[in-house]
């Protein structure tokens, strides 16, 4: 005879497939941070929902332990391999869509990204911040708005991108110029910013971790869209950070991120006034962006 | 003029909320293996349903980016952080629920645990495997059948349990003999099989990393129920990985790992016939299990 207890004992908190993540969730303590607690049952339950959904082999689960355990283990002081997992997984721009969430019309905010410097050198309107020399000088310009149009004066821009070997510079200490191809501006009277740039190339994001392999495996490619990075700062106003996109980038379309937005999709002019280019010490023709950033009060 | 692009450009592959996860699994190849796209398919489409129900801040996004990371990094040869995560939050129960969905009599099977030695001694049946003296011992004896109630013979028991402490040997190497408490045994002619043991007890799975915090701060306790492991193998059925619990074990109904099944909850009984307890080398009175084992054909 064998010992099974009867069936009709008490059977609280023991596992059934059927309705595992509640059995899991129970054991959350009402004692518990109410916010941790939601946080944890909502992920219990997409957790075991995918895998009911999945059905993973054994093999599969451990396969699935080993890449989270190596991506962790990729993590260093300036290697942080699971915001690159979230950002090729469309979490990072989703966490970021839903924390600002804007009128139509405002600057669309986008991820900050690992490459941002604080405390890059103030520039004058107009100054250009490629120090190397390489790439086809830009002219980007234009106003900081509030929503209702009216010019922001003593707004900042915080500026920053790739050179065009498509790098940053604290990828190349030592072969790039320090704070190359970054820089603040401070919007006059009127609301308006200029400065002087090369036009911005795509770049892959790091790939030769476990990230970059599932990428391969996925068969998608590591690259980023041609970009520049803003942070965009005004008092009494909801600080933007965003980007700017080459319209004929090839990656425009699969930004391995998922940061392009349609209205951050700059037109590239080529212009050829020589008032213009004398100004900026510029040699015509040369391209030109013109771009307004539109904030929304606090 | 802001130089934003018309809205009727070709937006393929554009990040959108509220289609996000449609647009980040669009990307997967048609030539990716067709198992890992849909693998990573659901888990993204799960992975933003959660983000959307959560709405995580940039802060909370982050420490879970750092709990992943943490965990990563507290993973050594010896210590499996993610496993235990994946424990502690019922999905190793799941996956293994999933792939051991066995007919109703069978014995069910449990998860393997990190304290699994294989090449135990091999005991003749009626042999005691507790080499410390410490506990109260118990008989073990039962029989390996199969679901029509025929006996197997020389089917196999890989047996494996704590000391009265609450330490596997290789916990306390040097503390406890080698191979306490664990043996193999064989079913004789009749498939029946007998040893002897100690009453084992709870024990707490490892809480001194990222994931014992979190049951902390979920009001979790770190502790399994009392149980012995078995591996109950015979040629020509499955093999089954199992428990028992003793029936009285403060954790029965909350074990950590949600290990507990009510089928797997034993009697134990106290027991002073003095011929059995001289044939198996016991005072009386002395605690018993009578324990059949129900193995599926392959």
């Amino acid at each position: 005879m064998t010992a099974h207890l009867d069936t009709d004992i008490a059977i609280g908190g023991l596992f059934e497939e059927e309705n595992s993540a509640e059995i899991v969730n129970a054991r959350i303590s009402a004692d518990a941070n109410p916010r941790l607690a939601e946080v944890m049952a909502v992920l219990t339950r997409h957790l075991h929902a995918a895998i009911k959904e999945i059905e993973p082999t054994h093999e599969e689960w451990f396969k699935a332990i080993e890449f989270l355990t190596q991506t962790g283990q990729m993590c260093t002081d300036w290697r942080q391999e699971y915001i690159l997992l979230s950002d090729v997984l469309g979490a990072t721009m989703l966490v970021d869509a839903i924390n600002h969430r804007r009128p139509k019309g405002a600057t669309p905010n986008t991820i900050l990204g690992p490459f941002y410097v604080a405390n890059a050198p103030h520039y004058e309107n107009g100054a250009n911040i490629c120090l190397d020399g390489k790439g086809e000088p830009t002219l980007v310009s234009g106003r900081v708005l509030d929503t209702t149009g009216r010019p922001i004066a003593g707004a900042t821009l915080d500026i920053w991108q790739t050179n065009d070997d498509g790098f940053y510079d604290v990828q190349q200490k030592g072969v790039q110029p320090d704070y190359n191809l970054r820089g603040l501006f401070t919007t006059d009277a009127d609301g308006y910013y200029a400065f002087r740039t090369v036009k911005p190339r795509h770049y892959p994001i790091p790939a030769d971790g476990p990230v970059g392999k599932l990428l391969g495996d996925l068969g998608r490619h590591p690259n980023r869209a041609a970009h520049l990075h803003f942070i965009v700062t005004a008092n009494g106003y909801d600080q933007v950070i965003t980007h700017i996109f080459t319209p004929d980038c090839q990656y425009l379309h699969e930004d391995t991120v998922f940061g392009v937005k349609k209205e951050l999709i700059a037109e590239f002019t080529t212009e050829s006034d020589p008032a213009v280019a004398e100004r900026y010490d510029l040699s015509v023709p040369f391209l030109a962006v013109n771009w307004d950033f539109v904030l929304t009060p606090l």
